[in-house]
């Protein structure tokens, strides 16, 4: 028997709203693998927490004696932890490759989409994490506030941003290949924390990018499909 | 035996320079794969000289009896056809990620890089070719004689497009993981392009990326290395 799973996994007030992008890659991982885990929901102010892993953010995941933070390590961890299950790389050349995409995805995606949903997010968090929320997202974006204004003009920096992805969805259903995997995670996580957070239609609806999401939604028996969202 | 491999190949006015950034791609994947081709160099306006092929751009690969147009596709074709020589793609996965790779290069980096270096290759092409450039480039970038002005601009662009691949060579040396492969020809052959058609310094010294130049320009025996530029 392998020991239990368990996730840090980033709430909301209300404790069934996960929407942090990164975990939603780890619950991906962990459906994929075929893995059930207990996931414990912590806020952004709940360091404490966690303070057993080294470091102050989720996605955490323990198992028996191991911690592992950062969502890119535990996919490694899962990968190399459990081996015979469905594979999130296919190989060593899809993992360094997988590297890339989850590096684009950050450094891409996250910006643009930050300025689009921090405003909603402010507003589906504890109460206790709202002042530290506001105080570091505002460091970084501008008040939040102001925000709002931008929205038509971030949209279309997203979906520009999303070209390379459009593109080859041209020529395969996802970014793995004929089935989705890590690499699709790595960038569906980032819808994942827009459609749990808010309202605001981010794709048209011819947008291969589009449908491709619709796959992700589908996945693993609709596992991303199911959860709850600010809306529901 | 295996037939042999010809390469249509672009040129300037000096036969010897050759500085497309997606037949670069090509040399360097024939390169990993220890295959040796005849290019032929090939001028803008020559595209009776590719009518076989049935479309109107370089590369185009001719094997025997197959032609093969589009860098992409001529990788695939290599991959396939010599299966027994070392890998440009590590597996279906990374054939998968690879071709995300690609898209990525070629709608993020080539629009910026078109700007730094159209007003230079104008002048290092064949004369005949001049009139046809220019039309089929201005209609997208506007006037080349105006884009200069922008070079400050257009580098900068170019080192914040470059984050995605900065960040992961944190972790790893090539896109492709240890050791290089498609992945890396496909971002790689932008900056042959930039290489051999200009003298301005795209990247910082201290830049990751810079290093990873570096290490591709001496690999396969500094085959790109030793290329002819406008410089030399």
């Amino acid at each position: 028997m392998t020991p239990e799973l368990t996730l840090y996994d980033l709430a909301g007030a209300d404790a069934s709203l996960r929407f942090s992008p990164h975990c939603w890659k780890t619950h991906m991982a962990l459906a994929h693998k075929g893995l059930a885990a207990n996931t414990v929901p912590w806020r952004f102010t709940e360091k404490e927490a966690i303070d057993f892993s080294g470091q102050k953010l989720v996605p955490v995941l323990v198992h028996g004696a191991h911690v592992v933070s950062d969502s890119w390590q535990i996919a490694n961890y899962l990968e190399d932890t459990f081996p015979e299950r469905p594979s999130l790389f296919g190989g060593a050349s899809g993992r360094a490759l997988s590297l890339f995409v989850n590096s684009w995805a950050d450094t891409t995606l996250v910006p643009t989409l930050a300025r689009l949903l921090l405003p909603s997010i402010h507003g589906l968090i504890h109460d206790k994490d709202r002042e530290y929320f506001r105080a570091t997202r505002e460091k970084r974006f501008g008040k939040l506030e102001d925000l709002p204004a931008g929205y038509e003009d971030q949209i279309a920096a997203l979906r520009a941003a999303l070209l390379p992805l459009r593109q080859m969805l041209g020529k395969q259903p996802y970014l793995a290949g004929a089935e989705p995997a890590y690499a699709d995670y790595a960038v569906f996580g980032m819808f994942m924390w827009a459609r749990c957070t808010s309202a605001l239609e981010l794709l048209a609806e011819d947008d291969p990018v589009h449908a491709w999401r619709e796959r992700l939604l589908d996945a693993h028996e609709g596992l991303a499909r199911r959860a709850p969202t600010a809306q529901s």
